[in-house]
């Protein structure tokens, strides 16, 4: 909060309404999804800050132990106009105003520049995207923590590896027992594909079931505390073609390559193209369909991007996934992905089971 | 998507760009979530429609039966200046651009600006709402199925309340059952709370457990070939308080009392002050802190909003729900929830798990 402040004076910013849940929650520790109904934190940079969410979240955001204003409103009440007048109250006026052009639908922009004709609007996220670039040391704790919680989803899939299973039951199977351990909500829909589906880089679980020679690939996290994790590993059921292993050893060469050029003042980019080359020189390389991986951490998909053009330079404290695959449709697809953090000298792996080929027989 | 273009000939609506997950899946089928990338459906009226997506979703746009453009782009192209070829290739000028302003945000917007200067722009929501607002008897079906697995869904939880046991554990009971029925995906983060932690209409599950005289709530629903079921139940254990019987009964009462009222050609607002005016009697007014529902289908939470000042009227084929609730801070709360869908004459409830009070010995 205070670095954004000193943001704000420095750059003459009146106020900063940030709207979505991952900066609301960076900023307030309030976590809340309030589906289409308006939530809202407003930074000033004289004032205290004013949250604004429905009524009935109050209680709530009382409990996480925020001290400073809450402006709760019910169905039929008007937030933009309560706040407003909270805004005028205090005499503040809104000169130049920081949002979430990323996240801010048109109607509620609309909404705002009829209250605020005046105003002129500017980006809050470059800088709200470099406060969560950095992770420190309370929010690597719990994004090692989530990442264990992901190595143990693996581990229990794995475990449910069985002729005839289907990805739906080995989905129920994680979920079932990630939940028991008091986990609340997947970072996303559990994926567990087999076959030929594993080349679909979002497929989706259905009812089909677990053949020999079968590549099985589980991609999945937890949030934990607010903050995600996200692990890939495949395995082959019973025996593998020699194509299933050609290209599962050439992803795996180019997962472990990547990771270990990871370190401060390496480029971004340059990590997709030590995985990309590696991937093209064994003549997959247009069955690597996307990019090398994403930020990691109060989102599954944050900034930065991993892609080949990004030049950003790597920095202690920055957390992301590596994630190459290939896939061959009609075939399957092998992906490996870890979740990273950049230390003084190097990275720390924090998603840890084994990527060396599994072929589980049973 | 007939009726979209005839829309778009009567008001001269050069291109309807359609962006949300729920709108292009009702367009065409295809149900994908883009976490950051554009998904997007271009409409024209006199060409035939582009969908814009993600090159590693091609293979499954096509899956879906699609039979007319799709313009993947990788990670690193730019789908904007794609797009904006293929416009000119075709030789559409845009001169008016429907979008959906509650769902688009500001950097895309501004994107849009830039590539189609000339353009006005206006709101391709009002005619989507429009349409997806009644549901046809396809749509009917698939939502009563999805209904009747969160009737499963509460059996499910009511089997496994227990002394001692979690929140969670009966969070994970339930969707471990419905995922191994091949459910993919919860229509919302399932929620079962117990003792005082009820009176939280949003709370979240967690590790707490289930102690004698303790009220229990299960929201929940599940996602069924892309539309939504909701339900939400309250039931005590081992025994009630007076108080406990009293807040139950009056629930109950205004829950029954709104749906009966259910046929075409009602005010939406009736509906809810109907509950509100017995809630409010019973003297429990300003504990019912929300609205008395939300229309159900793609979306958990669609249009059309059911609070007190909405003077739209019934019609047959809308879907929503029904769920007032009486929230007693540390004390704890009930809500009771079906899905409604009006016919013809009056209304068919979807859900139809038992709705007396059920107080369970165990």
């Amino acid at each position: 909060m205070e670095q954004l402040v000193n943001w704000m004076k420095e750059k003459d910013v009146s106020a900063s309404f940030l709207t979505s849940t991952p900066n609301v929650f960076y900023l307030s520790n309030f976590y809340s999804d309030p589906h289409e109904r308006l939530l809202g934190l407003l930074v000033f940079p004289e004032h205290s800050p004013i949250l604004i969410c429905p009524n009935m979240e109050v209680e709530q955001v009382k409990a996480t132990g925020w001290s400073h204003s809450i402006l709760g409103y019910s169905d039929t009440e008007n937030p933009w106009e309560m706040m407003k007048e909270e805004i005028n109250k205090r005499n503040i006026s809104i000169e130049k105003l920081a949002i979430e052009k990323e996240h801010m639908i048109v109607s509620r922009y609309k909404a705002l520049l009829a209250l605020f004709p005046q105003a002129t609007f500017v980006s809050a996220e470059e800088k709200m995207y470099e406060l969560r670039l950095i992770k420190d040391e309370q929010e690597v704790a719990i994004l090692r923590e989530a990442a264990k919680l992901a190595d143990f989803g693996v581990e229990i899939g794995v475990h449910y590896i069985q002729k005839g299973r289907t990805e739906q039951e080995l989905v129920a199977a994680i979920e079932y027992e990630l939940k028991k351990k008091g986990i609340r909500e997947m970072s996303f829909s559990t994926m567990a594909l087999t076959g030929s589906k594993t080349a679909s880089p979002h497929g989706k679980p259905g009812l089909n079931s677990i053949n020999e020679g079968d590549l099985i690939l589980f991609d999945l996290g937890v949030v934990l505390d607010g903050y995600c994790s996200d692990i890939t590993r495949t395995l082959a059921f019973d025996h593998l073609s020699e194509e299933g292993h050609n290209i599962y050893e050439t992803v795996l060469q180019a997962e472990l390559s990547a990771v270990n050029a990871c370190k401060p003042g390496v480029e971004i980019g340059s990590l997709d193209r030590i995985a990309r080359s590696l991937i093209t020189e064994a003549g997959y390389g247009q069955y690597f369909t996307h990019r090398l991986g994403h930020g990691l951490g109060i989102e599954v998909h944050e900034y930065p991007s991993m892609n080949e053009t990004n030049t950003m330079k790597l920095q202690k404290g920055m957390t992301f996934t590596i994630e190459p695959g290939i896939y061959v449709p009609g075939f399957g697809g092998v992906r490996i992905e870890d979740d990273v953090y950049i230390t003084d000298t190097g990275y720390e792996l924090l998603t840890q089971y084994p990527k060396e080929l599994q072929i589980i027989k049973k």
